[in-house]
């Protein structure tokens, strides 16, 4: 037997048991005559003691001998601690061993295995094993593993069904890079790993499933970014006979249930903004209103004014920084100056300081005056010590320019306080977007999200001015959510893939499989995916994924640890008809 | 709105209120004054009433317009019913219908939608989506959520974590083939499926995890058997500082808890017997234990007594088949044809009555007397009224031949009731088996399995008489789960994988980031792994997986719904560096 408590059970009404522990040295003290080593598990650490007077000469070697992380297996008994640790569940006691074997001994670990610890990330993820040693890491994924099971209890009391679909599918061109699995049995061919199980799960609700979810992986070979893995966790949902309306509320109940049980936090109901309102009001599809600094076009009051900056723009735009007023000439031209930046790329910046007195100072002050500033003010709801800031220039630039100082201003003043949650529902996204590359419209969300009933007249004439039964959940400024009503009608969906750019043999080729079920009695249905990674991040207070991920890739899409992606075998590569064509500029 | 209720929820409490139901039309009856349809969706079946008298005519010609599978949404009012179905739960009221709309129209199916379709196999596969309205396949799918939303809660009530390991991990020869994935930003390298999270498991455990588990899709690239599918889910779980009994324990309570909350069945203790004492006793590692008909071995009792067709073989070997002694000549010899048939394979079969006044009549009468006769009785414990099946042979062959001759008459005899579960433990498995193609050992579990610590003695000079640390659950005879206790030290890990033949260029190659892991501390562990499918078909009462399976693949490997694998575009294979190179012979 290994031990007979772990490393976090023992207390005062143990105290003269005798008890097997087995665990981690964490760290030794050498007092010569004494010995004390913490002894770690993944429940906590128990104080070790050893002493010339009561332990025998040859356990007092071992216990010099013992290096960090060391696995041991100790015998001994409960003993009052005489310096009490109040930071830890077994600070009141501690163990007099009178056996010990050290079950495998440790080289000296690359890094130190402590919350702070001494190593950077490449390190630590080639020895990911050593890094979730450390609590900080094993608590991130403890802690999905605990919204995970919660996701599963509520919606399983909800009546939906947990559905395993496959991994071993269909490539279809649409969307992003699908990742390709050779066929052996069937040469030349190909199943693709699924960026989603978005057709399965019509097709479970085609199969009358009524409530399906699944927390599934999902593939896509895309050029990775901070925070983009290749492999990534979705809670998939979808429902029969709902409207949008049935789906925001039960996801919203799932959200608060978590939120509740996980975090202990009540949540309040969530608003609901239109995507129009989020982009006129925040710039932005996932606007973070933990904070106000709301938009204010100002374009009826600032322009045509003599100031010719304004004057030729699609949009003038202020917010409101609030108490900035003070902003010194250096702070001001800092702000300038950050938005110059090509990351965010404005042509420049306007302030007006709405000081204590009930004057304005600005940086247009030849060309406004204080009636004018005032209403400026008003318009983007300014109070006195309020800093405003103005941009100007084409919408489609000039919002998402003017969301990012709002983001950066939110960032320096403190009021992005990852302990804070404001979650909100943004609705009626436009069903397509223009492409200027391939001159064509994509779907905003798929191919397979239901056009708003009253916009399907505009199908032909003016295919960009429809809205789609489409939301999605944001939270802290990040989407968590998404989902849509789905199309369950034949002649619709072939009328929608062919708005996208589909001939029809295309169409039938790649997703006849669910026209053909379109025809058998489909009903109307809906769903939503919510990103899992990013959803427990944020939950836990944190906007970095990879810690939530046990054995994340790098940027490169490498797992560092075993080495892989790494080549095969020749044999492998002839069972499957294929050979390796590296072209001679990769090379 | 599409309901107020489900098609299961009204009964004679509900009589007068209104309500608005959705589903799917499973059949009308039309007297042309009076038409009743039952109205359909996962949680039942309403009964709709239309009537001349009350329904107005728009509205009958709709119900008359009503094919099966339609899709429709009703409002109408709760009534009792004349002639109560017992059958149903809403079997006391119908639906007096005051409003109907089409929501969708279905052709035909090309099968029925009932318990006991038309349709055969391929077409219910084609069909997919249809099959799962059957309320058969659907209760298979929702019974298997039951288990593992169980097995979760269970296990995380043990402080067992569920991790998600990667699917995109490296490709390791050793075992069964490897399905591999093309990676486009590191051309001419190849990720791998996990054919299991083996090795992560492990270094979860080294990384501290101490109680892991994870339902997960694992993936094989076989030539696929009936009842085989190249994606398969495993409930994966490994434990650190345990021994086999801790796992045992553990185990086998889950699966109590399981039959216990799902099938609503106590089940007793498990016996638990070794490997050797399975094959002796029932010629098979996976023994079903429903029934008696134990081996006895007679080489002893029947060899050297002048009947040549014993006298040189390795093994004579008898079963007493009970209550069969009144078998005629034509029943006796079928089983002899049964036995010499290729799939069997035996040489011939010897057969004792043992009569019910206490004499015996056999096939080698000539050869044996009573006395010998009773004697052979005695060991395999035949009782008067039954008979005594012989064969003889090599063992590795005659074991094997018996035990299907064993299975064979169960299933006969009406042995092998679906609703009776005998499962067992088989412990103490042989760590390796030679292999006369490769001539060489190879991991009867896997390379990572440990040797029992006091057969460690003949690693070089025996190693086919190690055993290891290694177990399986069996049940109904099928194994369900296995694992073992794992090697925790590098060295002895070098040496296994030397053993089975691992260069130690190929050892660090394919397992160097284990080995090293080795070396930093990992604790003693060990494990086992649940085959999802077949567990829940058992546990239902059936043996054909698929049916468990919302999409399985058929034997060739392919998704005849969704027509997978397919050809992918010459694009997508330049991006990924890669030739379709199909040789002449296969072409």
């Amino acid at each position: 037997m290994y031990r007979s408590h772990n490393n976090s059970e023992l207390n005062k009404e143990n105290i003269g048991q005798e008890v097997t522990l087995s665990g981690w040295i964490q760290k030794t003290r050498d007092k010569g005559f004494m010995i004390w080593a913490d002894l770690r598990d993944r429940y906590g650490i128990t104080q070790l003691i050893f002493d010339e007077d009561r332990t025998s000469k040859e356990i007092m070697a071992t216990a010099k001998s013992l290096g960090r992380e060391f696995v041991v297996t100790i015998k001994g008994k409960v003993i009052a601690r005489e310096a009490v640790n109040k930071n830890i569940a077994t600070g009141d006691i501690e163990i007099l061993v009178s056996s010990i074997e050290i079950i495998n001994e440790s080289k000296t670990p690359p890094f130190t295995i402590e919350d702070n610890t001494d190593g950077g990330e490449d390190i630590r993820m080639k020895y990911r094993y050593l890094d979730i040693r450390r609590q900080e890491v094993r608590e991130k994924l403890i802690f999905r593993h605990k919204v995970s099971l919660e996701v599963r209890k509520y919606l399983s009391g909800e009546e939906f069904i947990e559905v395993e679909t496959p991994y071993l599918i269909k490539s279809t061109p649409e969307g992003a890079r699908d990742f390709v699995v050779p066929s052996r049995m069937n040469s030349g061919e190909f199943y693709a790993l699924p960026q989603s199980p978005q057709t399965f799960k019509q097709l479970l609700m085609i199969g009358g499933m009524d409530k399906y979810f699944q927390i599934v992986k999902c593939f896509r070979d895309e050029d990775l970014r901070a925070d983009r893995q290749p492999e990534f966790t979705q809670i998939d949902c979808e429902m029969a006979f709902v409207e949008q309306e049935d789906i925001l509320n039960i996801f919203e109940n799932l959200t608060k249930y978590l939120f509740k049980t996980v975090n202990n936090i009540e949540l309040q109901e969530f608003p609901r903004i239109t995507y129009d309102y989020a982009m006129e009001t925040y710039g932005n599809d996932k606007p973070d209103i933990r904070f106000d600094m709301k938009f204010g076009e100002l374009n009826d009051l600032a322009q045509n004014k003599g100031f010719q900056v304004f004057d030729d723009q699609e949009l003038v735009v202020g917010i409101a920084v609030p108490g900035c007023s003070e902003y010194s000439r250096k702070q001001t031209d800092k702000l300038i100056k950050w938005v110059k930046r090509p990351q965010v790329g404005a042509s420049g910046l306007i302030w007006v300081k709405c000081l204590e007195d009930g004057t304005y100072k600005s940086s247009v002050d030849k060309f406004f005056d204080a009636d004018a500033l005032a209403s400026w003010a008003e318009r983007v709801n300014a109070k006195k010590g309020d800093l405003i800031l103005v941009m100007s220039g084409d919408t489609r630039k000039v919002r998402p320019q003017m969301s990012a100082l709002r983001m950066e201003m939110a960032e320096t003043l403190g009021l992005r306080d990852p302990k804070v949650f404001a979650p909100l529902w943004v609705v009626d996204f436009p069903l397509l977007e223009w492409d200027d590359d391939s001159n064509r419209y994509h779907a905003m969300h798929h191919p397979f999200t239901s056009p708003k009933q009253e916009d399907l007249q505009y199908i032909e004439s003016d295919p960009g001015r429809i809205k789609a039964n489409a939301y999605d959940l944001v939270l802290n400024g990040n989407e968590i959510g998404g989902g849509s009503i789905r199309i369950h009608k034949k002649e619709l969906q072939n009328q929608m893939l062919s708005l996208l750019g589909f001939s029809q043999e295309q169409a039938v080729e790649q997703f006849g499989f669910l026209m053909d079920a379109f025809q058998y009695g489909a009903p109307p249905h809906g769903g939503i995916a919510f990103g899992l990674d990013r959803l427990v991040a944020i939950m836990y207070g944190q906007e970095n994924i990879k810690d939530f991920i046990a054995f994340p890739k790098n940027n490169s899409g490498r797992d560092v640890m075993i080495n892989a992606p790494s080549a095969i075998d020749d044999a492998q590569l002839d069972e499957l008809s294929l050979k390796v064509d590296i072209k001679k500029e990769e090379a």
